[in-house]
């Protein structure tokens, strides 16, 4: 029987040349697999056409906005997910379920194999592969890109010589992925570090300089999820997109970045991403209100690994899980209200309110119903103070006899 | 002999009529010490001259802006020090600098006795006590305004009856902090955490709702410390006045959060913090060029414990100081420029140069001169998921056998 | 209607004498509540009858043993529980358990104030006190010995004027505190730390110097949970007590060491837990085999934080909570047989064995089969060092151009 | 000119023949590289000749013994070092220095190429090439025995073949590395993870079943470090010597795990490091007394990053350096004498004392001359545990309204 190859196809040029040039190289049938995590662009039935047309025998394609939305962002959402605190893990969030999806084809299609088009220097390809290790262990992987040398001059004159049913312009100046949880661009004169970005890098977003008027929105949250926009309930899907749009107007979420890979060098990355750092804002200001003190020192710590794990494509790994449960423990009661202002490429809470809070007026307040017994504040300070106070003791003691 | 006490003067009206309520309390002498960490206002020998009007013994004055700035905002900046990811821990830094002037003029004018005007339920009075135990462990502490019931309504009926050199207007709306790192406004109407505050809240920051025109600014820096701005060599003390002012304008460094405070409530806090808040965005950037993966990684554990422990009040906590260690030696190579746009509120980096750069253009370009060799990723990808792989097909298996 | 208060009661002379005392110095009627968490002594009822003896209008007896070893011995042991490395929380476990009880019974005998006979220089009366305020927020807390200044020899003149029916020895040399978990002993000529501590110290455990022959046994563990000894099916309790028998018997379990205090002080403490050290011991073992590397590795820190918390009091925060379900989740697949040789007061793991086993005969081993692909590791290297190698380059140019 | 490759040499059988099988492979000359870190065996003259008969063209050898122990050993004791809580690092550490050595004489003599002679599946080989890349970014590596394929049997033949003065015996059943830190065993019917080790597996200590009479020694540490043994003044490398003699003969120092590899898989590691173990021990209870309860606790945290980096080969990365300014900081006055009895594989400390101890017989006895005041506890405790009060209100008034 004749091997089958399952690729993760975008219905571009590098990919639909792949189909053909996979089969040549390995004698492997090919099924193009689909996944519309949101980035926009062509349908896919458009798509799962041109993949029949440049050779695949199957073609699969799967909505996946939903899912990616609920499964993949939200909890990016609840672990407020900052790769080196600025990039919202926008490609690393859209790797795993394209994966899950991969998987699945390669199972009800019997391929032994899986293909992706990432290069050799990338996060993309670690996060792909061991994805698929992961949740296949039995399969293989490849990399036409990066193994079989499929270069853009060559896709190109392979698909003219083909008669491809697909454009082949010169490259684009940059690579872009994109989602509904955001856009990466990178490469380019962008890797000179020292140059601005231009106003044609970005395309999620308008110019925070000339912004429209303020619009205020009111985000509701239940469990750490939006559950309403301006008191109209929205799935986890129609909030970041009702978010991309509003805040997207007001420039919100571009981000400029020298970042630390995985593969171990440093790029220079541009990312845009109005609707996650909007709700991330709301988010984080919801768990200020509504979370205990030690337990939001710690979950710093947490949402710190969670997103590192993420960013290195250990979606499926078992500390992640871990980290899942920690993180679903302390969403329990991040219920509420917040209001932001978002203007001009900020997005700035202005107000809280919460069945669930934690704020006790009573206690904070230094006007009257004051709560608050402030006696027993000394008897704190001695013996919060005590440990430093007595190595600072030791200290001047040991300074005086000289040591 | 009589006994001493030194007092940490504002110049107001609740320290004002502290010197004669402690003396009238305790029997004692007042040393009144004044010191100077940018809080603007009257001029330190005005406020001397008030002092022994109400009638200090003595008064000690000092101008510590440039060892604030330098000894107590750089260390802070060099630790990208945002308390809750958001404040950057302005009153907390100016409290050890106060405390090592006062407890230097107790020893100087043989006090045994040190008084500060906070009350019972915020983190001065613990960051004040703290600190006087660690470095004058034989003192003793008062709080005239929690330990002797020195209430507003009674200082002003003090001040009235005694006469004093100082205004007894009503109460100020707003409790504020201030000084050269940033300003705190808490209490009023902004106890109600549904309400935004409103424009006299802020006195640092101009509406960045209505900016001038965007600010281009180049910020020098030299192991992780400014050292120029535009071409031009600064001072710390220098840079943070620069940078408050260019800053200011654009209405950077607004903040609006609900706090964690360490007595274990939580409370509601508006600061401004334009020239911190500048400085620390582009500190963090040049860290992001400078600073190796994994030292990185473990820096922001360090960053997130040493802004714990200074909002704590543990500046002079061994602790902190072995932890400045670590900062000490992370900071030795980051050094170069980093060009800002500072427009509406935010401060954006548009470019980084470093001789001390880790970004090798070489190895992240996908151009020609590619440097890296794409054929190891292979081997590496293999290894990194084969933990995560084996447990996923331990997993796996299991439940395929139903377990 | 009168007052009430709920004794946590030992039936020994300060909580007899604490009965009346609390009626006159509070009016109050006193119920008594002893819980028995495997402390050995006098029976339940002996105590039930000797607190109606000594005047509570109510005693409450618990036996919480099973509860005890279940809900809180268990999860100790998941999270490999070891304050500073040593000292496996004997006590700081069993205050939540005891003041469970107190909550309910204060519920039940509609009693407003709970009554600790704790010390206000320990840890105890923080575990007691911040447990109550969390699980009975509206209840009041007192502790006489603390609070009404009831000293050893006023219990004893107490006791012996009203002729209450216990004995009025003088002083043990020990404050000693057990439990099935462990027993704690600490003051007497202990608090010099240069000495040794004496064969009268201990009573859980023989003396490791003459040890009986050397004991094999094999544990089976069930999601982190001793299930079998020997193939003998165990409940937790029995699994304990088995442990605390025979790894007595060889004097394991032993600990002397100077520990940090939640108050801010050290203290000299030693402990005896044999049970609990081998059960540790056995279970780290399993772990070992079963958890994948990087959940392990972010296990040690969570387990250091729970054990943090235990210790200072912390069992009902929310903190707590949370990284109780991330300790869950990792526990799902400890499961299998480790043997152990106990003997001369080491718990040495012989072998371990487990269907959920990570270890990979296959991937391990140097002989024929070997199923790791050695060529894989070049490429891991290269990437794995990339980012040090860089940093490394840049440090030496740097110090080339003399800087 | 010809090319030249520096060999890490062992005078074993496998880098003899490596000598003469890298000249052929690659047509180099062979540099043999010795390095003595304590492992014992042959002198290192009789190393030397035996290089230069098997075909070297130098042969360097080094007595880095004093080296390792001051710059290697004893760091890894300021910071406890032991990964997976059990194993003392003890290959991990002769690595780097060996690499120093290695990379020194590359320079000297003018080679390109440094090899070794470990496996593909081990940490060994990623110890010495991310040392190598980061020490001499301008060198290759080669590792014959997995880039080569040389196995046993093939360099058997080649040694009988080329009759080179080396001793071809059949295999030993262990894999062994041993230096004055340890000794590491594995491999063989170790594999099988259920079978205990057998008494030929151990060289370094005795059988602890049948122990001489107990053993009593005071060391003295200053800044961490051992300087005295019994009130003899000792260098690091006696004291290790020393103790690894007398904790040795008590059959001190076994330890057998499963262990989480660099390179993702588990393997069965046996280890003996009687002085390293005994030495922790003493380091660990000075530290308790010496270390203020903060410092002490997140010390713990870069303890154990400390030595995963360590482990993992990244001895001269950005990060362990600046973990050990931390270390170095907390070390300044972990000064004094820990009293010890090694008996039947425990060693067990009986006493302390120290200058400069934060131990404070008045704050901690129960006798009188009590120095602690009693009444600041309570305030303490009810601000300590305010926020989880605060919460668990909270959750009992959420849980009574039915959410």
């Amino acid at each position: 029987m004749t091997e089958r190859v399952v690729l993760a196809y975008s219905g571009g040029l590098d990919t639909s040349v792949a189909i053909g040039w996979i089969g040549e190289a390995t004698g492997a049938e090919v099924i193009a697999v689909a996944v519309d995590v949101g980035q926009g662009g062509e349908d896919l039935e458009t798509i799962r056409q041109r993949a029949l047309d440049c050779g695949a025998v199957e073609a699969y394609v799967a909505d996946a906005r939903d899912e990616f939305a609920a499964e993949y962002c939200m909890p990016a959402l609840q672990a407020n997910a900052l790769y080196m605190d600025a990039y919202p893990v926008v490609s690393a969030l859209s790797r795993p379920v394209i994966v899950k999806h991969l998987v699945a084809a390669a199972k009800r299609f019997g391929a032994s194999t899986v293909a992706h088009g990432c290069t050799g220097k990338g996060n993309d390809q670690v996060r792909f592969e061991v994805g698929i290790q992961t949740l296949g262990p039995e399969l293989k992987c490849i990399a036409p890109v990066r193994d079989l040398a499929l270069t853009r001059d060559k896709a190109i004159g392979y698909a003219e010589k083909h008669d491809l049913p697909i454009v082949t312009t010169k490259k684009n100046p940059f690579s872009i992925d994109q989602n509904v949880w955001g856009r990466a661009v990178e490469t380019g004169f962008l890797e000179d570090i020292w140059n601005a970005p231009t106003k044609d890098v970005y395309d999620y977003t308008d110019d925070p300089t000339f912004p429209p008027p303020a619009d205020e929105v009111v985000i509701s949250f239940k469990g750490g999820i939006p559950v309403a926009i301006d008191g109209q309930p929205v799935t986890p899907l129609q909030a970041i997109q009702e978010m991309n749009r509003r805040a997207g107007a007001q420039g919100i979420g571009r981000i400029d970045i020298v970042e630390d890979r995985l593969v171990g060098i440093k790029s220079r990355e541009v990312y845009e991403a109005p609707g996650a750092m909007a709700l991330i804002a709301a988010h984080r200001e919801l768990e200020n209100v509504t979370i205990e003190r030690e337990q939001a020192r710690f979950k710093r710590t947490v949402n710190q690994r969670w997103t590192e794990l993420v960013y290195d494509g250990q979606w499926f790994s078992p500390l992640k899980q871990s980290l899942d449960a920690f993180i679903q423990d302390t969403q329990q009661h991040v219920d509420g209200d917040i209001r932001m202002t978002l203007h001009a490429g900020q997005a700035t809470v202005t107000g809280r309110r919460s069945n669930t809070s934690l704020y006790d007026f009573n206690l904070a307040t230094y006007d009257e119903g004051d709560a608050f017994d402030q006696s027993q504040a000394r008897g704190f300070i001695e013996l919060f103070g005590m440990s430093s106070k007595v190595a600072a003791a030791r200290d001047q003691r040991l300074a005086a006899e000289g040591k």
